[in-house]
């Protein structure tokens, strides 16, 4: 096997252009990143659709990578054919493979500096583990929902988002750009230690899993007839309580949550999450212990 | 001459959906907004983007009400023809005539509730200074650039822009909805006052006159080489000294002001602007007299 080179792609979403201002800067200074001696291959992953300033032409490129729409050799969606592309040359069985996808992204909601994880791969859990170890991350767990699937980094054997947060759709911002530097670079150095046998592994990992999504309040025409609760906005990872406001009418009536659980809602107010029906998302916090297996196939993956 | 109607536009650009979620509202629940007894014709500027989620489609909305332009029957940007189709509705001497116009915008700036005027037309400083003076508010007067353009309020014989920030491309802000409401209201109040002669004009009006832009720096491929300085960033507003820092470079170095001038920036980073290589606008604050004269020339349109 070859030495294990992580692909790294920014612009997945066109109108995310922080991370790719970073790989322009990366490309002319290469000491701004540090890689800890880890190949990289860096990649725009919608170059269409970041010169567009558009999250994407025909349809969403981290929702292509689906074995039902990349089984055709070719397809009429714009995205689902750079999905294919990408697999067949960074694949892990590409013509310039990488074992691992870092998928750099921004929101415009308030998550800071965070990460996602799909499903409950081990690999995944071992990294994201290491990378909370360092930067005290919160960690959102995607899983089971039927909508929404098709994620890039789930076609490589190790991978996580990296996902910043509030900024503006096609605005570059110095903070978020620092910010997505940082976390490239734990998390290739935290990869780099595996590699050496110096990683070390925390006992736990705290994420947040994805119990689903709630829409906005809708008029009968499908237009949101509420917006996020003032109180509300802004607050990302911090947990809802019986009867906290959720959503606010132009009449002043307001939405509450009436669960009983303690809640962590996350992608409050993504814009473009509107079209996918989703004010926000509602997560559970865990502890999971991280195994001795999990780390192995980390180590195994990596070295 | 029929009585006094104030043409409302909301959803110029289609991505600032703040105001037209405003109008939804208000149609609905038409007590949502104090007319004060005002004619209105409240009017979605750029459908057909609002749909898109789009800026535009063809060219800016708000660039296109150029008499170059509107000089002929049919053109082939979709945003000019809407210009003429809004002018024969509810242009001064259209079949459902407006006096006065007032556009409702939305900025990724920090501009707050501010308020943009163009050229230095009497009606307009008058009924500036008139909201100026209600709440406390800053005025940006555009004027004397060649690049930009055609705006709409130019076309009525007396308008202005209603300008909040900021705000995300394509977010609903309950905060961005409420500061839009009271502006729009009070404004519609002040026109209310100058028919019944109750309207109390101040002294003078605090402008910020247009100096002009200036653009990111960028690379030999046209690429901002820099983004604006943190310590700017989100400063709409607030005098520039000798030194201040405005853009800073991946190596960190900074680009910074070196006028002896406290000029004013404006627009700092708006997202659509970027295309139109404006990094932010340089503004002077001026104190200018609302002469008696002024005031005439707006109650001569009013009442």
């Amino acid at each position: 096997m070859s030495e294990t080179q992580v692909l790294v792609v920014a612009g997945t979403h066109g109108n995310e252009i922080n991370a790719p201002w970073l790989f322009n800067q990366w490309h002319a200074h290469p000491s701004l990143i540090n890689t800890y001696g880890i190949r990289t291959a860096a990649v725009i992953g919608n170059p269409e659709a970041l010169k567009a300033g558009l999250r994407y032409l025909d349809c969403d490129l981290n929702r292509s990578f689906r074995s039902d729409l990349l089984a055709f050799d070719q397809s009429k969606a714009k995205e689902v054919n750079r999905a294919k592309e990408l697999l067949s040359i960074y694949g892990s069985s590409g013509s310039n493979a990488c074992q691992i996808s870092i998928d750099l992204h921004s929101t415009t909601a308030t998550m800071g500096t965070s990460l996602v994880i799909y499903g409950r791969r081990s690999t995944d859990l071992a990294l994201a583990a290491l990378v909370q170890s360092r930067l005290g991350l919160p960690v959102y767990l995607h899983e089971g929902d039927k909508e929404q699937k098709g994620f890039l980094v789930e076609s490589w054997p190790c991978g996580f988002v990296i996902e910043i947060g509030p900024v503006s759709q096609n605005v570059l911002l110095a903070k978020t750009i620092n910010q997505t530097r940082i976390a490239l670079e734990v998390s290739l150095e935290e990869i780099a230690k595996v590699k050496s046998g110096q990683a070390k592994f925390p006992d736990q990992l705290v994420v947040h899993r994805h119990l689903g999504s709630i829409d906005f309040p809708r008029n009968t025409n499908g237009e949101p007839s509420a917006c996020i609760h003032p109180n509300r906005q802004g607050k990302d990872w911090e947990p809802l309580e019986k009867g906290s406001p959720l959503f606010i009418c132009s009449d002043g009536h307001v939405v509450r949550f009436l669960g009983d659980d303690p809640l962590v809602p996350v992608f409050i107010n993504e814009a473009s999450y509107l079209e996918k029906n989703i004010g926000m998302s509602l997560t559970r916090r865990e502890a999971w212990p991280i195994s001795r297996s999990c780390q192995e196939d980390l180590i195994d993956l990596v070295v």
